[in-house]
């Protein structure tokens, strides 16, 4: 019998990040590696993997991931090596009407793999505001709104950069969110919400639009969860792009 | 050197707690358990424990834990005994227009201490809609609301039920929150949210007001936290009556 | 552009699962559903998803959740309806050498979908022993060893029943794992583990085999996450009936 | 009533933190920041807040939070101000017998106060390897072994590295854990845990007679948690130095 696959799951480390700057941004990944092998190879994984990890520290960008698991299969003689590495990402971001500036985190995820299956997914978990529909429909005065967390993860063509992708999904909710906001910017945020009354599939939709028509992306998958302020249970959507 | 306590940690265990309608609710609890023990007694006090449990899982009232704690402890002759349980629990709540009812849950927990430090406390989390004065202040229309939890811890004289305590918190917010709410339900609450904004430290302040007004509180700490619509970390308060 | 789905998550709800003894436990579901529909439907989607839960609350057998879902699907004219629920299940162990009985807790999940994917997966999370075959090798006494976690998702034919794949999981490891061991219960399982070494990898295969011979099983996937003694990471393998 | 504090939990924040060696290591923070304060004041306090955060993201020794929060606790007019900062921090750590060098992980926090209760807390997570008295007495061969993850916070005169707190536990267990090892290290390892069998009593009392000869500990608390391999649940003891 094959095994699938065979490896580490969470081991922490601090790797660099390129932005779109060009600046490497210091963080901290979690990373789990598996690969298809035909028999026993443990001991030499782990060496060969922390090896690789070690060499490329500085500068895992989406350029030198494929570079690096391809050495490591090569050098394990796997029919094929899985990397997926998880960090939070920071994005300074300015408040829309006082332009000040402030920190936003945003977790990140590069899922590649090397080999037989080789494939590259590039995923972003971005926070932004969701104000009900129905609820500013049915009521005198207010709607109920509510942090949602949109997940959205794509292949591409071409080269894509995650502040790309955070931007797109942050355009397609009822407002976006920020660490820091001074009393106009929470003004503006407020009532830009109260005007575009979205609900979790609206906000699926509109990103799934903005995926189409987006020129480096060939696959996609969004999927949005609402921490709704009215009940203790979320509302969720989800679409990908083999359903269009 | 003496030790403070050696025990058992996150065991699942089937309870039974009485409800205040006199009917036994089935839940599932992680439970853990130390004892202030002068010598190595792991063995011995496993056994105790677990029996002890078995005797008594299908009562698990308020009024049962103290009796089953200081039987363990005199078998161990331990100098103390602590239990800690936490637990969902349901109530059969009815939407506020339609009276339309489903099931909310509630964590709760049971701290008790037998022996030298015998005590007692009660502990509800509560989710609750908080909704922001100040954006509803600055803005032409809507204003930001989320979902916030309460955590309420209490000792007692006399006696509390959870749902006495659940309930003393649900009046304390901008508005409830519900499983299941129709659209006359969502109207009311939306509404009800939008003519009562509330800050975290209004809520704390409120629930702080009532358990002080209460007869049967002897001391009690609260603390909000309210997941920002508009921003990705909490908005926090607390306050316990030490400090009143 | 048609959505996949749109649902619920993570509500929670008392729900009774029928044990092999013919018994109903009581237990605590986390449950989402999603359903693939071509318009907006949401308020009845919630209304007729809770009533049917409400009717079948007290009997949560794997024979019960397809009508349950077909029942919803038609309700809603949707092309499939989709349940995850994810709840703890406790079986009365016996421990190996004093025959001492105590509850041990398992994870377990039904994922059941209606309508044009028809389908149904049971799955257990079932916590064992591992012993490190090349610590043991290489050392002058002892072996590492550590609690692992087996997670196992069938399909099947005919019927299973949880009991069944946890005791499958059970058979697969260095030794089993017990809420309650005396002390010759310690011996015994001590020893067992330190006769039996297995890797990750040796686990996942063992279960592959026995579910491969299994005349109900038709389709599974195994994954095993051993938190090893001797690193702060996890060692992990994994392998699925398409893969053999 | 006076409210005890308002403030703001677990935003993340990427920070640099001074190691013993003189460099600084970049890392990413959640942090939680509270302020005792007579009226409302959140506004001002998020923006004062961020702006400290700003000023000083750049080294986050021990030595400069008291100031840092000074600064804060000045311009808020408050009575104290409380900062919570909770991270993952890495040790460039030998293989016992290769030498082979790897980084490994432990959370960190820095719990400070500044004003009216001035305070600063040191606290590390430490994994460690258990590995059962009993089970090595009774068994023909082997021991049951696990990891067990060591919570050690300290309050201090003079100063302490975070990388002595971690030495000082890493020394008080069954063995050290590491994040590679070679087959000679593995074989080091084993067999150093079984000739060195601890209870989490041991580990615990191990620990508080370090940190009871430290000369520069002025207080301290030690939790010690086992995954155990043998359970579902975790062993657990704890002492602090007012216990002794």
């Amino acid at each position: 019998m094959k095994l699938k696959s065979v490896g580490l799951k969470d081991i922490k480390f601090p790797v660099s990040v390129r932005e779109k700057s060009g600046e490497l941004q210091e963080t901290v990944a979690s990373i789990s590696l598996h690969a298809d092998v035909p028999k026993r190879y443990r001991d030499t994984c782990v060496s060969t993997f922390i090896a690789a990890l070690n060499n490329h520290q500085d500068d895992m960008s989406v350029n030198i991931l494929p570079t690096l698991l391809s050495d490591v299969q090569e050098e394990l003689q796997a029919e094929a090596v899985h990397l997926e590495m998880t960090f939070p990402y920071f994005i300074k971001k300015k408040a829309p009407v006082t332009r000040t500036a402030s920190l936003m985190e945003y977790t990140c995820r590069f899922t590649c793999s090397a080999g037989k299956d080789e494939d590259f997914i590039l995923s972003v978990w971005v926070p932004v505001t969701t104000l009900c529909p129905c609820s500013k429909e049915i009521s005198s005065a207010g709607a109920h709104n509510q942090r949602a967390e949109v997940n959205f993860n794509v292949k591409f063509k071409g080269f894509i950069w995650l502040e790309d992708l955070i931007d797109l999904v942050e355009s397609a909710a009822s407002s976006q969110v920020f660490a820091l906001l001074k009393r106009p910017d929470e003004k503006h945020v407020t009532e830009q919400a109260f005007n575009n009354p979205m609900f979790v599939e609206d906000v699926v939709r509109k990103v799934a639009e903005l995926a189409t028509a987006h020129k480096n992306i060939s696959w996609f998958s969004v999927g949005v969860e609402s921490f709704e302020s009215i009940h203790k249970h979320s509302a969720y959507a989800y679409v990908d792009s083999t359903e269009i």
